[in-house]
Formats: C-alpha cells, structure tokens, sequence
C-alpha cells in the first residue's frame, strides 16, 4: 500500500558517489522532482564486507530515507546490496526501484542473438545480482561478464580519452567481441563517461546499454503508473547528505553530477 | 589536408539552442576539450529559409569557426543546413561531424529487421536529409519518419512527464508501433530530455538512437583517429558566442546544458 503523495521527493542511495550519474540521469529526466541522495562515503567500500551487514547497512538507509519522507526509492549500486535489498521490498511501503532490474529489462529488449555482455566491477560480477535477475526475467539469454577494475580508477581520474584507457578497453572488451555479444549493459556507475571509448572498440553492431539511464526511465514509468509524478512547474531541490568526509563527496560529486552538485550534509550512526 | 594541432578547440554550431544537447554529450565524453559553440539565434528558424541562404548561412559560421581556430566542426543541427553543409566539406581542412550521419550509423548498427523510425521536426522531416543518409550507408534499410511538432513546445516549456505530453506521444509515436520498427532514431535535438515518455510508449523491445550521443561518440573517433585528442588534464573552455538576444540564450542554456553553462558573447555579421 503506497501511502506517499506526489510532492514528496525521490530518495536514492549508493554506497559511495557513483550513483551519482544515475541521480544526475533521474533529474534530466524529471527536472520538476526533489531528490533526497545518501552516499554512504564512511563506510565505502561495501565490497569486502560480508552480505548480512551489506544488508543490515541497505535498510539502515532506506530507514533515514524513509524519514526524511521521500515516496520511492532508487537503490543506485550494482553490487550485491541492491540484489540484497531488492528482497526486502517488502519491508517498505514505497516502490523501490534498483539499477540491475531495468538495465537487464532494457538489454533483453534489445538483444537478437540472445547473447548479452555485461561489464562491471570486481564485486558485482563476483555478487552474480546480474546473473540472477537474467534468469528471472530472460531464462533463455545467456549473460557473458567480465570484470573491468581499472575502469573506475580512468573515470576517477578524469581519464577518458588516453591511449592507457583505449588499450585496456582493447583487453577488456576484445573476449566480448569474440562472444559475439549483440547488447552491452554498462554495469557500473562510472561506465556512461567511457562510452566513447567502448562504442569505438565495440563498433556501432553492439547495442550500449546504459543503467543510469535505463534506471531513470524506470523511475518516470513507476512514478507514472503509481500515480506520484510531481505535477509542479518549480525546479525540483536536490539534498546530498554522506555519512563520511564532505571534502570528496563535493569534489567528486561536481565531476559527476555537474555544478548542480552544491553542499552536502553529513549524517551517521 | 589536417593542418589543426590537438591543443585548439572543437567548433559546433547550431542554427538555435538545441545544439547544446550535443554540446552536452560532447563535454561528458571529452571532459579536456575547449569548445567553441555558436547559436545562430539572431536569424532562427531557419526552416522558413530558402536553401541557398542556409547554405550560406552555415559557411559564413563555419569560416567563423575557423578563425576562432577550431580543429573540428561539429554541425549540431538536424535540418537542411546540416545536409547542405555536409556536402561543403571539402572547402574546409577541418574533419566536419554532422548530427545525422551518426545517428544513421548507430541505428543500422541496431536495427535488425530493418525497419528504422525517424522522429524529428516539422522542418528535418520534409529536408530528407535523413531519408539520403539512410540511402547511401543503408541502402536497404526502410526508414518510417513522423514529424513531432509539438515535442520542442513541452522541452522548451520544461515539461518532461504531463499526462497532455503523454498523450500526444501516444498520437505521435502509435504509427511508428505499428509500422514495427525496431529502432527509433531521436533526431532532434531537444528529445533526449524526453526519453523517459518515448521510452513509455514504445516499450522496451525498441532501441533509442540518441542523435547527440551517437554524434559525441563521432566526435571522440574522429579526433583519435586524426590523431587530434587533447592530452591535458585540465578541464576544457567553454565558450559560447550567439548572434541574437543573450537573454534567451542564457536561460534556455541553462537548462539544457545545466550550470556550467556561463557567458555568452554576442557576434553577427
């Protein structure tokens, strides 16, 4: 039973900053919504930790989310946590949206062959949140995924052109290739600002699908279908909030969000 | 002949703002680049134009271009002009990148049945420029147009998800679903901030060709391969030069390419 009104905003969470691009893809697609967005930059990273505290940690924030009011929940990591937290749904009163599900909906669109790639970190290839929702919602495609760890360190880095980046793209996508992979789901937060450099190694035969923006879109169309899109003409007010240092979260955060990204405030347990 | 260094500007131009959906893309991919953008806003629309002054039109911006010292021009614009300057090419000694050609390259990559639908203006429509790139880099591809006046009233007007908007998607884009296509080319401008009511309506079984993003991408091949990348790390300068009223051209950049957009400088003839 959703018990929440149109004008309350949209919360999302990440264990750190790189849903960040997926808030960024939230709010040009729905400029009129407030966001409520929780980084949990003090105890990043959620990798090593073991699944129950992960866990313990993604309703811990979806709690805080609750009470500061917001209407539906975007869980923006692609590790374990959302996989983890998707299960809990039922816990909460408020549609909760995560990236792995539309990314994976948005991939089985678009495949003809049946043979989809996924690139993503370490962990979340190791978590197989990938894997299992693909043999939910598309039993008969077959998943190829491959880690991609420098990945991340390029996008932090403000790399996304060099040679270093075109050459390590080379290594990672080339058994991708010779999959013969139809559709890509970019399965990681950072991904979107690299996509030049994959579409270049991948060719234009390969469909790129992106989760932030596959994540966005699912927003809009579960906002829609329950009856909470905020109808006001106003801007919507976007609030950051860490549970660690604030100096990263801004630096980081303008990289990724852009110069709307403005002051953070912290909160903890 | 190349005779541009990997340290000057990317050069863009756009007959009115909705380049700086592209200016957007190209900035996210290519964070290290200087741009220079040019909003031909003092003689929009062109559509009411005879082709031969367009042509002009685009020349007389180009050669501006190449006096700000660009190593690329990028015509960020779906209509005519970007066909008619496509055919100029060769008076320049810079690589031109147009919207249309990557966004046909990117849809054939795609496409599997061949069946493509075009969305765009009023004024792209009627220009074919689309239907003679489809020609030439896809010969038998069917390619399935509908013009969507309205779209750029609701953008310009800020609003991205009102059921009247959903509604007139639903008029627009119904032929389209019918018509089987596979792939949706989003060739104006202004449509990727609609994406999440397009993708509503059309459902997760078509892929969504962004024409600024294909053209980013376009962007990042070209100069790797002339071998013209700005290697600094430095974030890039971006400057943007209107020949019409800043007013406008300040509010709507804002909104479409987010706060970092800043000053504009006025030029005309």
């Amino acid at each position: 039973m959703v018990v929440a009104e149109p004008s309350q905003p949209i919360g999302m969470f990440d264990s750190g900053l790189g849903g960040l691009t997926v808030a960024r893809a939230v709010i040009d697609l729905l400029p009129h919504e407030d966001l409520v967005y929780f980084g949990d930059t003090g105890r990043f990273p959620y990798g090593p930790r073991p699944p129950d505290e992960v866990r313990h940690f993604a309703l811990e924030i979806a709690d805080l989310l609750v009470d500061e009011g917001v209407k539906l929940i975007v869980v923006a990591c692609n590790s374990a946590e959302s996989a983890a937290f998707y299960r809990a749904q039922r816990h909460y009163d408020v549609p909760i949206v995560t990236v792995i599900e539309p990314g994976v909906k948005a991939a089985l669109g678009a495949t003809h062959n049946g043979r989809v790639g996924l690139i993503a970190t370490e962990a979340t290839v190791k978590s197989r949140a990938y894997d299992s929702a693909m043999r939910q919602l598309g039993p008969n495609v077959d998943l190829i995924s491959q880690a991609c760890p420098k990945f991340v360190d390029f996008v932090e880095r403000g790399d996304t052109t060099s040679d270093a980046l075109l050459a390590t793209a080379e290594d990672y996508l080339g058994p991708l290739k010779d999959a013969g992979i139809d559709t890509l789901i970019l399965g990681c937060t950072h991904y979107p600002l690299l996509s030049g450099v994959i579409r270049y190694v991948m060719g234009d035969e390969v469909v790129l699908v992106s989760s932030a923006e596959a994540t966005a879109n699912e927003v809009y169309a579960t906002l829609l279908r329950e009856d909470l899109l905020n109808r006001s003409d106003e801007p919507g007010a976007h609030k950051f909030i860490s549970s660690g240092e604030e100096g990263l979260f801004s630096e980081l955060g303008r990289r990724f969000l852009g110069p709307e990204f403005q002051t953070v405030e912290k909160r903890g347990w």
